[in-house]
Parts: C-alpha cells; structure tokens; sequence
C-alpha cells in the first residue's frame, strides 16, 4: 500500500508518545514549539541506529523503534536530565504498515513510560536507518559531565554490562546460551532499559558519569581521560548476571562485560567522602549499581586481578576502526 | 585511514559551527546543554537527506553539507525561528578524509553565517545518509503556523520557484540548459537559500507560513488544508527566473515552478487590509517575493490562466507514493 508520507506520519506518529502539556505545537507543522521550564537548561543528545551495522534485520520492529529511543535516553541519563521531547528521522526502504504499527508500539511504549512527547520528525525513503533526537532539561548549572572525576574516586556501574553483548551474538547466531538463559541475555540486547530515574538521582552524588554504550572498559578510558587522570578496575567486582555466568563461565563473562557493547547502563565516579551519604540515599541494592574500581593519578585504564594487571586489546567498540 | 568515531568528531566538527555564549556545553559529552533565553519558546525540527534519494550521488561533499542544515534552516524559517543550535547524525560507508573536510566546510560556512553552533551528533557507519536537527527559539506564542489562514488572504512566495529543480535535472543529466542558464540553476539546487531573515520579519506580518520544500503547489495546499481553506494561484504571476525561462521557455518553467521540490522558499499569506504597511516594511523588490494568488472560502487548490482553470496531476513531492 502507497502511504504519503503525511498520512504515514498522521496514522503512526501523531499520538504516539506521551501528552504533555508544555508542547504548544507538536507533529504537523514545519517545526514543533515547546516551553523550556525555567532555571532550567536545555540538554540534546541525537544517536543512530542503522540496520545491519547496529542491530541485525532480524531484530522485531518493536525493539528498534524501543532501541532508537533507549539509547538516547541512555545518553540524557548520563547527564542528569530528565527526558521531555523527542523527533524522529525515520528513513526506510518502504512503508510497510504491520512494521510502523509495530515500530510505533515499541517506540511509543518506551516514550510514555518516560513522559516523553514525539514532537516532528522526517520519514523518508531509503535503507532503514532510525535517528532520534532527544531533548531533555536539568536545573541550571547541574548537568553530570565527563570532566570532574578526581583520583581517589570510587568507579561505579550500574546493571549488569555484558548481558546485551551475549544477546546480540545469540540473535546473530554467534553464541548458543542455555535455554533458560537465552531469552533474558536477547531480551537484554532487544530492549535495554535506561537508567533515566538513577541518573536523575546522580546529580545530588556523581563528580562524573557516562553511558556506557560501547564497551564498559573503553568508556571509563573516556571518562578517565576527560577528567584528566587514570582509571582500575578490579575484574573480580565487576557485576555480571547469572545468565551471563550460564551462557559463558565467569571469566569469558566479565570479559564480555569489559568489552561488549550496547549495555547503556551508566558509569560514574562518586567522592569517597560521600559513599556513605550514596549508600543510604541510594541503596545499592535497590537501584542496581556496584563499585568497579576507582579513578587514580596515573593516565591509562588497567584491570587487576589477584594482584596483576590483565591486558586487554580491544578496549570498546569504534565505528571507524 | 581509519579514525575512531572520537578523533572524527574532534577533527572535523567540534569548531565546525559558531562560537555562542548560550552553550553551556558542546560536542564531546554524552548529550549538549544549551541556555534557552527567558520569554522564548523553543523551535525543533529534523530532516533527513538520503544520498540517490535527496540528490545524487554526483553531488560535491560541500554541497551535501550546506543542504542538510540549509533545509531544516528552512523550516525554522517557516515559523518565524531564529536558529540557535544543531546536532548532526552523520551515516556514511568509510570516514574519507577529503569527503569529510569539504562536507564539514559546506556545513560550517552556512552555520556560521546563521550563528548557529554544532552542538553534538553522532556518527554511524552505512548508507551515506545526514541528518540535522535544528533548534530555535521564537517569542512566546508569535511561531508562524500554517492553520491561521483567512479566505481572502493575499498568498505569496519568496524567490523563484523550480529553479532547483531545473538544476536537479541538470545535475542527472535530464536537462540540458543553455551555457548562460546552467550554472545558475544547478547552483540554486546545491546550494540553496533558506529565507531565515524573511520568516523572522514575517512574524509580524504573515497569517501563516509554510517552507516550499516538496513543490509549490502541493504546499500551498498543505496551508490552505491546515488553515480549512482553499486557495487560487495566477499562473502569470508565478515568479520564475530569466534562467529557467531560457532553459524551457515560460510556459513549461511556471509548470516547474508549480511542481518541482528543493526550492526551500516561503510561502505565506496576508491579511488583505495590511498589504501597504507589509510592502513599507519589507519591499517586495529587496526581500524578494511576490504574491502568487489568493486563499478563498472553496477548498482545493485551482491555478488559473486567462480566466480558466488549469489541471495539474503532479502536485508536489510525495517520498512514499
């Protein structure tokens, strides 16, 4: 069915994410007009997703519409800002309606559940590739960077990294994991779960924060480096899941969990005067995170295991290697 | 060579656009924080551009770079906006170094003469593909729209449509132009004006506004639809420049002028009674427009010529039909 490219965005896009009531003119004009609250400022963040390169075309359209906003919430957490509105450059080789209708669910769900308005965007045609842009706010002054680790901090991270690494290789026929444990490592990778409420939270503790979406090690090596020192890792506390542990062993885990990808889980560097303030205002437990390491004088990113440094040669995914 | 996605962006990007003050924090983080001034809504808009779908693959890296953020220009334009603010999704096949500086200096040059900072991106690895998302501002409540059109209504457009698309043509070898014509035309399709200055100016006089992007007459009848109106175009006074008449001779340039896209032109309508206070202000010989035709009670959109009515089947750029 030939769909112009107004109707398609009327009939899958106009209602799709949430209502709210800052936005004074949203899908359907040349641009959308939203109030900026004041005290605040504006955080925007914008991340691809291109078919075949970041997810493979097996993946069910529900989970690339839910992915290509995950993952800029990912980054909007990382800063402490609390997600608000949203455009979406959809470009795909046809407009197929059981897709969109299912493209707009997963997107939409992940939306609302973050009170997240779709505001505009551009369908056109072309091979699929799903860009959103997220905008966002935090009180002025307050937005989380990468700048202001110091040595001494403590180095946590939240979730379990390395699970979405293991579900990517099982939905690319790569690894074969237990039966009872396939499911939770694919669904890990299918629809990542931001950490938009912990990030919020963070402002009030974390000296600095990233997403970690490329491979915890190589992440921290850019937090690390932003703030001007060095980084450990002990490989023994890095949290791993148990069906990660199934699927690979404890070792091959943690590995993974060090390199992998697509995890969008948040690392940040807390004061180690404030860790007990942190642990009674933000319980480990509760809010899933665990300390990692610590940020040091010396440049570099090692990881320690029983005493000995452990090498690593494939320290994060980079698209242009 | 290879450069990681985090070299590209310093290399190429991060002093790509204007220096502003408002930016609290620019590329290199996880997301951007930018001030958004008191008093002001914000404006977004994003638009995609396909390589061999948005033009073709012939056209020069700089020129790609200029049309990405000169089209959602327009849109900004087309609310009465002033641009602020930019992030850049960038997809391309390999990270060549040449593609990438011109590409840059196309993008920057553009964006500076708009104070318009680079803000943030990302950049992704497949089917060369760019996309931009502009963010603006505008007084509370005074964003140009396309729904407050009145029967009656003087409708005008900026500059001369369908010269973009002539060169389009020229560019694919469809169209061969006299030797005095080609160049203009070409130009005008690779390197197009966003009307930025009109659109601010015509918030104070222009019912509602549209950006002529995907062909004249199917726009105009997006406004006159949005405001619950119908309109009439003279086909005598579509403004057609002295290059595309010599290229296809009158008849067949108002033809193009009517149905070909890239013109990133206004369109607007006027409330009849403030004509002469709108030709004081902004003459139509210095801002470049003319009026075209009339809104009108009866829907539909009619271009009539010597009192009769026209029939047009293609009426505007439809990326899904």
């Amino acid at each position: 069915m030939a769909l112009s490219e107004s109707e398609l965005i009327k009939r899958f896009f106009r209602n799709c994410g949430a209502q709210r009531r800052d936005v004074a003119l949203g899908v359907g004009d040349d641009a959308a007009v939203v109030e900026c609250p004041p005290g605040m400022q504006l955080v925007a963040t914008t991340d691809t997703l291109v078919a075949g390169v970041h997810f493979p075309l097996s993946v069910p359209a529900a989970a690339v519409g839910h992915r290509a906003l995950a993952v800029n919430l990912s980054d909007l957490a990382a800063m402490g800002a609390r997600p608000a509105w949203a455009l979406l450059a959809l470009t795909l080789p046809e407009a197929g309606e059981q897709w969109l209708t299912e493209f707009a669910a997963g997107l939409g769900a992940l939306a609302r559940a973050h009170d997240v308005a779709l505001v505009g965007g551009d369908t056109t045609r072309g091979p699929l590739t799903v860009t959103v842009q997220l905008l966002g706010h935090v009180p002025r002054g307050r937005a989380l960077t990468r700048t202001d680790g110091r040595p001494g901090d403590a180095l946590f991270v939240s979730g379990s990294p390395g699970d979405a690494g293991a579900g990517l290789a099982i939905e690319q026929g790569r690894l074969t994991a237990p039966a009872d444990a396939a499911p939770y490592l694919r669904e890990r990778f299918l629809l990542p779960t931001p950490r938009v409420a912990l990030g919020e939270r963070l402002r009030d503790y974390a000296r600095a924060c990233i997403d970690v979406s490329d491979g915890l090690l190589g992440d921290a090596g850019k937090l690390a480096s932003a703030s001007g020192v060095g980084l450990e890792i002990s490989f023994a506390d890095l949290p791993v899941s148990r069906p990660l542990i199934a699927a690979l062993g404890p070792d091959a885990a943690r590995e993974l969990a060090l390199t992998a990808g697509d995890d969008y889980e948040l690392l940040f560097a807390v004061d180690p005067a404030r860790l007990a303030e942190l642990e009674r205002e933000l319980p480990q437990a509760r809010w899933n995170y665990r300390q990692i390491g610590v940020l040091r004088e010396a440049p570099g990113a090692v990881v320690t295991r029983d005493g000995t440094v452990m090498e690593f040669s494939h320290s994060g995914y980079q698209h242009f290697l």
